[in-house]
């Protein structure tokens, strides 16, 4: 079952990327939501290729088609099933690629796991594109999440060597979409830009780090052992492409401090218990404590650079090089930022309906 | 289902650290297989609590008893339940702890999700000692590894900013047991003793690193998008308690290379298609590529530190002071490296088995 | 989780009769097996409404089309989603029946269980139009069966008080589709069509029953305890609309058998193990004992018939009457012949693969 | 995962017939509730081999240890062990039965399906000697249902050819236990009583049913497709050796009878719906209506027979015959009513919990 993923609210995934579409399967989701379609649109659209001189050229609308689940723009509890059609697909390229699998792609693992058969044009099932069903069906979540008052943040926190300092929960909101680097941090965003301009115009390409954050999700969320939230939303990170680490709070950090550090001492606010510091990143025991929780997700370099590269072909069995040409964003971390909201919002829808937070159907407003 | 975790291989985690067991029922096992319960008693001593000076006092035997699943020594193809009994327990300390929550721990976290009603003896259900049952069922996940030649290594690589050198495997093989720190390279294991023996006797703790490899996995083992490898090896670890972030090949480094760095160059060597450079770790797409499957797991400070800190009195709502008197690691790590071990081996023996690597019973000797 | 089912072959389930579509995700499906289109159409068009003058008049083609997971017709290992677009709706009956439930359907507990919010026109997701899912899927799983020389045989037992008698497999693979009644004995058939005529023609409608066979699967498919063979295939089946009863072999009848009755002797028959009688119908423990797997599903009438019958208008709360127009089929049992293989077929197949009957992916000819 | 069912409410199963005990680990029970020892030793006691003449002679006193999940008596939320050790074992008569399958019994198929590695003692892990763990679940699940005034009944409603007649509420709580053979009805139960000796001394076995009743479950638990209640109670049913057909409401009668028959029809009953009649046992569309549930289930014969019997000597593959000694029931049905009982508490907890009837811990009393 590898193409589904969540305990009550359930997303299964399909389409490839230069196949028909990318579909996604919604199943869980509660009883009457209004669903606003254009705030969907809004999320693909952050997603989408082709929206900047720093973004791969391929053109696509993405336009979302609903095709199951809704009455009238309301939910039925029924399963969801959204879809964008692929459109300017060219798989050109992939035919003189065949046996030369590229470097840091998924193109050599793909061809031993399914003995060839996979879908190899623009990484088929293994491309980035897929994501588009994540986004999708986090948006979906977030619908929820927002009933419960629960924000979630990303922002591109890390280029390179370019880190954005330390930031407020307003400036996320507010500067984030302001530039194409999703940073909110200005003076940041204008470094990384240029340096992601350098890069793309070297045919290379880099790595990064996205920063994400839930606010008011309430604390006894989660649970000890197997069920624990840092382990499902670390596994939901891992199911994007290029993804290489995940961290809660101080993260890789930790391994410095001393518990006289590290530890989050409680303190009473306005009666309500809080952390004075908060290393653990808003959960301890696999539980939220009720501050924000804090991630980093680290992603590799976009694998696709037109520099030449060793490789072997695995028809004849001989060593060779490669280039790649085609459409390619020399740092995919930008276009991660909604992708990555949307993984967090749907670890967390999944869970606030296990817990009850959210019920089978909205109980209709009086 | 929060106590079980895996598909083929099924592991259903029971028991608190202060309850009268801590046990283990592992459900898929295949039958045919001679089970050594002296290679498990011997994998369970090296997770012991009390087995140095830098270890808690606890004296627990921790001696394995198998109660189903095997006939004469061999596995039968149904559930192995597991279990060691507790015995050295002293909860004197925890009923004065009951209504002040110890800042890094689980305890107020516990209380919100469990309504006040769970086990807070010793940390419960939170406790660290439930990594019995990891072990338990990963030594017998070692034994169906060992028949496909496959070898799992970990060990302390960091505690504080003490760092280990880049290591050979025969040198993890050999050396990693010569020390009570775990950690094969000899000069940094006698630093990092002192540090822990300094830290010890201030009261305080620390945090640190395990790294662990995988040798000889065959290539094409996992799946991309939701079933891949590296979110279910990150799920398993992050239910070991303490844990923070987990990364793999060049894990966090990632976000500072460049595609042309960062790409493993595929080369042929005696005819086998290896890699270059191994920053993806072994794995590429979610699906293993033949080489080492290396990660780095990091562990946070132990919570219980004598020092007084800053809590709440939950009952009565007001601040007030704690100090954590009992029995305690100084650092964690050491006792986390067959634990770390056997979840690498538990999530590998599962989807090998789902890989048809290993059938549903041993084939007889010829 | 309710609209997934299968372990290994996953199939998600997606839709509704009045919606845009009825679709299906089969994930799981290995990869390299060249799937004919032809076969199922064919499959779908003995579920097909309209097709004789004892089956609804709705009009739909049910073209199916395969949007993800086929590559040149062959599949890659990933999802394979499969649709079929509604056409000839019409809702309009449904809002006058909207406050009034009808006895024998889904509406009243639809309306409780989804707050009101369920997609109620044509009875949603509980019409027996989702089965057009289950038949897309399950002809999937024939072909993989196929492979392994199993054939899934399935017909019209009993419709009222008419029953077929004893029937040879040959009798079953060839007569069955010779009439609309999808009964393979002549005479049988001749009966019923005229009961469901003379049914149909009061507005009333019958209940009846489905024999299915599995021929040539391999002994020891199954498991004791929860994961039996009979267990999961009676849980498939109960997923189909209006099956009120499940059978294995001597089914009800084993309660009045005497052990020595009932109890399979074993025989030698060219050197393979076969039993003399077949009561415990193929499954013994929970697995397969090589002999035919045979099954009694027992279909209630039914419940849309135009005479008057008492309900209660639920959203005055007061008593009324409901007369059902529309369109509808007399007895489902013809139609849901198709989709009792199908279901039959895709359990089956899941097994097959867990067992490793079925591999990843098919080994290229040599 | 054949050892484990559930969603919310997740039991998994251990042990075997011969072997040191038989267990059960309760994952998903809530927090907060006083577990009473004697009634679940009440259950087991009802279920308990060597409680009449007309059940084998083996002694076992099933007595109930709890080794972890309760706190004080109280449930934590804690996975819930409980184990009842076996202690009259005789496994003599096994090693010579070893090659030769008795008929009716799980011996082959366990024999293809392990490899010949399968525990045979007894019956190992196919022996309804495992019901044990599902009793000792199943008195769990009772006490969360009394917390909804929910009422689960079960009785013998038919041996042989002797069945009771319908019966009320009152009489099945009153009578139920009032004799060995379980049947309320007392003229029925005498003849079965006499029926059963005669069996036994004929050392043959027979077959019968058990009638299973819900009361008080809510309307609205349950789901369309593939998550629908029967399935579900079905898959949990034949969990339980030698039962061949499951069958809800009216079950095999629908058949035969008309929509104007089968059909209930909605009436007002002191400003609630009901059903006129109760065909659909309580369930449609897979969901409850808030009728009574009720259910059949069909028991085998007994497959041990002291009758010489043929079967096949399976490693020198020669046909022989096969005489069953050792102690066995000549019915199942009266031992398996409580099994039963348990076996639909469990689903219906399960349910109740995901549909957040039950919390994930108890309100504190004020």
């Amino acid at each position: 079952m590898s193409n589904s993923i969540g305990k009550k609210l359930v997303v299964t995934s399909f389409g490839e990327s230069h196949g028909k579409c990318i579909g996604v399967v919604v199943d869980g989701f509660p009883a009457g939501y209004k669903i606003d379609l254009d705030n969907i649109q809004k999320e693909m659209d952050r997603r989408r290729p082709g929206q900047s001189n720093i973004t791969t050229s391929r053109k696509e609308e993405d336009k979302v088609e609903v095709i199951s689940g809704l009455l009238n723009g309301v939910s039925t509890g029924a399963p969801i099933c959204m879809l964008v059609w692929n459109k300017d697909v060219d798989s050109s390229k992939y035919d003189e690629l065949r046996w030369t699998p590229r470097p840091g792609h998924a193109d050599y693992t793909a061809e031993i796991r399914f003995g060839g058969y996979q879908d190899y044009r623009g990484g088929g099932r293994f491309s980035g594109r897929n994501t588009a069903g994540l986004v999708m069906a986090g948006s979906l979540a977030k619908e929820l999440l927002k009933e419960l008052d629960i924000e979630v943040l990303a922002y591109t926190s890390k280029i390179g060597d370019v880190e954005a300092p330390e930031i407020t929960f307003d400036e996320i909101r507010d500067f984030t979409e302001s530039n194409v680097v999703r940073c909110p941090h200005k003076d940041t965003a204008e470094i990384t830009l240029n340096l992601l301009e350098k890069i793309r115009d070297e045919g290379d390409s880099i790595g990064g780090q996205v920063r994400a954050i839930a606010l008011n999700v309430p604390p006894g969320i989660g649970n000890p052992v197997f069920g624990n939230l840092e382990g499902e939303l670390s596994k939901m990170f891992y199911s994007i492409p290029a993804v290489k680490a995940v961290e809660f709070g101080a993260g890789v950090g930790h391994a410095e401090m001393r518990g006289s550090e590290s530890n989050d001492e409680f303190l009473l606010e306005k009666g309500k218990i809080i952390t004075k510091s908060n290393n653990c990143g808003g959960i301890q025991g696999g539980i939220t404590n009720g501050m924000p929780i804090t991630c980093i997700i680290t992603f590799k370099a976009t694998p696709s650079i037109s520099k030449p590269q060793q490789t072997v072909n695995i028809e004849g069995m001989m060593p060779c090089t490669v280039e790649i040409k085609g459409r390619h964003d020399p740092c995919i971390v930008p276009r991660a930022v909604p992708v990555v909201e949307s993984a967090m919002a749907l670890v967390l829808a999944d869970y606030l309906l296990e817990a009850g937070h959210i019920k089978q159907f909205k109980e209709a407003d009086k």
